[in-house]
């Protein structure tokens, strides 16, 4: 078993931060690999240059997928490009957003998001209408941090997102909040396994985790001949429609930047 | 890891049928324990005799996490007890309409659930409402098999219910369909493990497998130390409240009927 | 006219405080009659106890039947087994949170709810979503009493209540508050009647009077012919679907304990 | 108990159909009166004309309190200026529309409207929408009369509803129609009175009834200092406001037509 | 292009106000004459009055079609009787709660609405209701001012809307505020034309600019042939049903008060 | 008043057609430009293509603005990057999904979208989810073409258009269709023109002239200070937050293809 997990900024600043919080929790038979992007802008936090980091995601997607990945795991809370990554490879996609708020029931009566910055509120809550999730979601607010600065001091982020978690809470009547973000998770874990147990007290639920968790579900179904992905519309991809159109499209996504000679 | 399923119907008819379809696409390390009641009504079609079954699920769950089960499954679509189940006891606990509703997106734009028999429908919505999941979904509707009728001739439920699964997907553009009863669901999986392999090529969501592969999800994260159920409101314990209460409460749940030394 | 109005819980500390705020509302032909469960735990705060209350329930509703009763109240504002007893008897039963959310812009522009403790804020709001009458609904909020201690201070749940009442307006805009729990009405009105005249001028709704009216309006249409209930789904017995069925079920029903002779 | 039931047509041609079906099912000791409009447009089909309709409306609930009645019904299922004559009067104000919706789910699950014509359709939607009883409405359908051919062929409307009534409940899974039309209800009462006794077997809500005992409740409570009407804004008068501004208002509602004398 | 703005109040006093902060936002070939009513109640604030006024409004729209205008704007945020005029005429009519709330996701992720007084907030909702526009919306506040006082002192209007407009969007996230009166946004947009530049600064929609702005699109496309209306049920009028009760309705809204001559 | 419309498709092939439709509704100061990409994916029906398209509809749109336009139309009903480019631009920006079904409720009650092709229902649905706007939409079908085909055969595109708006509106009940693509619309639009008067007496949405149109009108508010887009979340740039950021940033937007000297 063998997930991707990529982080969807131009920088391989967060990759090690994301092994240390999620090796500690994963089956002993899934091997882990952490991908960050190497071109386009650094990050997707606004509209604009998230389109050209999301052209980067269908290139990294690509790759993974001629590299043997069993799941690929698209790292940002924005789900950015999962639809469109899903209609253009044939192994399972997870998308941490879509993955935890899903679930959410199963930890609580109705949650909160508590997320990075303001620019990501509207994001979030346009992604949780579209997956029909909004329904049991009381609230999405940011703790007021961009992912730049998250590295420098991750235990203040923890901390303050700590904070706000138990104020988001007590405000809405959430019982369970996700992190909406993949950064502030991490942070909150890494300060959670440093030692700070009042953490993991809290009902908070770590979308990075799911996502891999969620990833390997589908690929063992995937491996049981129980991925039955509807190909009919909206994961339908265009060499279904079109060999020829797809043939003409297909180069836009190969990049040697993503070549499997890079892994390992 | 240990699961137990639970049948929650008086009778071991279905126990096999359950287990056959669903062994060969379980993880390798993952023991896999089919239980039934054996008290109560045979069956739970109805709202009266499903309160008298609800009330043993609860003292049966009670004994499998008496027994050491690291996740308990109830495997009937209507999710009988499933809050109260997860009040009572402290190991995860999965219901498969909410898990396989959950992750409708995953295969597909929007969803319909065929489900057994017309008692069945209502029910059904209802509980789509109270996850929040009825948003997605575009119709349920019944093959019209009651269980007690279905494992005399399984190939026949599953042909019938082949066919109203591609009915239903073009009359209301459900790109994916939730076999809404464990049993037509085993009926379903039984033809296509026995060589009906269109069956396999629809978009077609396996709760009973779905809720498995989410009880060893949930499991995985107890053991990491991450399943943080939020235990202040709607899965707050008696005990949490009142213990002297609780342990009023608690001989009613207890059972003889359950008893560790009934498994293996 | 005679109309069984059940304390869902085991002890019969609350029927007096419940005849003595009905009464006085009353038409002179209705005979009410308050009964209490004599067997299961003394409440149904929580769900798992809840389960064995509304097995109780289905037995005294059984009782209240064949003991002539015209109509049957189910004494708490979860609607205990509601569904389940419309199923199972012929008489109109009402239960106060479907009667009177029912009818809320009657009496304002959009409604809350205050209840009695958190353990109730989900539930009520569950069967809200289940009713389809959340959709008017701007927030469930809890006094902060159980129904344990409110006998013994019933001045001081009406004072608190009153209080609760205001400030949910003045915060949500709430034009109308439901008392969302039996007792607490029970107590506010019992206020009311011993000269707490303020208490009167809120609009505030009695729930356990708008369960005993609309009770003798479905026992009135009932005598004319004109309570057409669907016995085709939701409502239908299982003697309509399998009569040998229900005669295996029926014995789990019947109790001494709420015989005709108990009554008078 | 005195209730007026306002026929809001320019014209007496089904008073007394209104009457004859109505009081076989009311209680011995209700009185009822049965009014209609003798000024403005013959009928409210339209919205133009309804709007001159409604002002009329408003004068004869004016004129009915005056007269001493305890509640007042708009008799037809648009609803007519309900929430205008609620705010212009004390007595209880009952809408058939508004009352009928509010029970359906006491008399099955989900539930449709048959109603007179095509015009109709959208207006019942938009009502719907503004109560917050369209979440379970599975449909509004017009069975193609206008009210002026009605009482010409009473047994002919009340046939193909009857017939519309079980062809909407296959089609939608509507369990319980409600009949969206003061005079199309009346015809099929009017068939079922005759003998056609297969009509009753449906699960066919009565506006009409429904209507008046929903005012006998809104009576009994008021007269036991029971109604608490909110009056801080939807059902806030001029005068609470301004009493100057209401004093220039109130001779636009005063009317010889409507006069007390007239009643008896 | 000449667009009638009909001021709904039975007063002159606003008329010069609309007209000087709308005229400099035209375009130059655009004619705007500003109507006001000149019977019925002076306001209409309250339900009941509403009613009368609304009949006035009728036949305004009948004189101001006849008067040769290309689009008729009702000036108020209710949308006074805006259905039933858009079924009387031909012309396009406009209400500035509908066309502005239909506009708002082009301003701004969710709205808010800031109106005048208290009694206008229930209403309100309302409409957004049935214009399924209330999705959007984060609430509906009153800045506490009715509209006789406004014309008093319109630059403390401006200025306490300013502070509300702000304080709504902190507490809500609404990124833009409607401003839900065409009085108090005339206010507002004076004190902006004074030279309270701040004001103009915030994303505040103003309703008067886009209604009349929402007429000249709907005017030009009248007169492209392309303004389809559907005459069909909504809209459709009486003569189209009747030409014979719509002969006798007519009169019902002919009145010298709006005749041709007064214009000019 | 110089308004460019954008064809987000990387061939000429559409530009002739669009014009030839849009130029008779024109305000005669309006000029219209239209432009198409000329690099990228031919066509955007698949996601994965699309993601291309929408980085080359963000040149575009920069190129527009430095070119001088007062507005900028996005000629297709997916809106494809439209949030994107209201954030990266200045000028107005209209996307003709948004810009249409905003408005349906001024045609009819109801409305539903017909669209080109299978892929495109999914797509047109999430995207009415994000805007609030399927709240009134009764159903999205495909007429089934692909728009490289349209161009081929238009006649026969708007007749099978004609017969599905018929068809749609019968079933749904829906009073006014939206056509979901502009090529589509622009077919049905070129018959209306030559002769086919029936396809004008439906009540059809026409997107491109509401989108032209709404771009009239913002820019109109445009010049005279009114168009107070929010710039503090959804629409904030790059730039507001992080200048250094937005300067590595924009580089990638800049292309020679769409320089000003093109234009002309």
């Amino acid at each position: 078993m063998r997930i991707c997990f990529l982080n969807p900024f131009g920088t391989e600043k967060y990759d090690n931060l994301i092994k240390e919080v999620l090796v500690p929790s994963l089956r002993e038979e899934t091997e882990l690999e952490v991908w960050h992007l190497n071109a386009g802008p650094r990050n997707l936090d606004y509209y604009a240059p998230k389109q050209l980091v999301q052209v980067e995601i269908l290139k990294a997607a690509k790759a993974a997928e001629e590299a043997g990945f069993d799941a690929f795991v698209i790292g940002c809370l924005y789900d950015p490009a999962l639809t469109e990554v899903r209609e253009l490879v044939s192994i399972p996609v997870v998308g941490p957003l879509e993955a935890s708020t899903a679930i959410t029931r199963m930890f609580g009566h109705r949650y909160a998001v508590v997320t990075d910055h303001h620019k990501a509120v509207p994001e979030l809550k346009d992604r949780l209408r579209v997956y029909g999730t909004d329904v049991n979601c009381l609230g999405v607010e940011a703790v007021g941090w961009f992912v730049d600065d998250m590295v420098e001091d991750p235990m203040s982020v923890a901390e303050e997102t700590y904070g706000h978690v138990q104020d988001i809470m007590r405000r809405t009547g959430a019982e369970t909040v996700l992190i909406g973000c993949t950064i502030v998770s991490a942070c909150y874990e890494l300060a959670y396994l440093r030692g700070r147990k009042e953490l993991g007290e809290l009902s908070v639920i770590n979308p990075n985790l799911i996502a891999v968790k969620t990833a390997e579900m589908l690929a063992d179904m995937n491996a049981a001949g129980q991925y039955r992905l509807a190909r009919t519309g909206y994961y339908q991809n265009l060499a279904a429609h079109d060999p020829g159109q797809a043939a003409e499209v297909d180069p836009y996504f190969e990049s040697t930047l993503y070549a499997p000679e890079r892994i390992g």
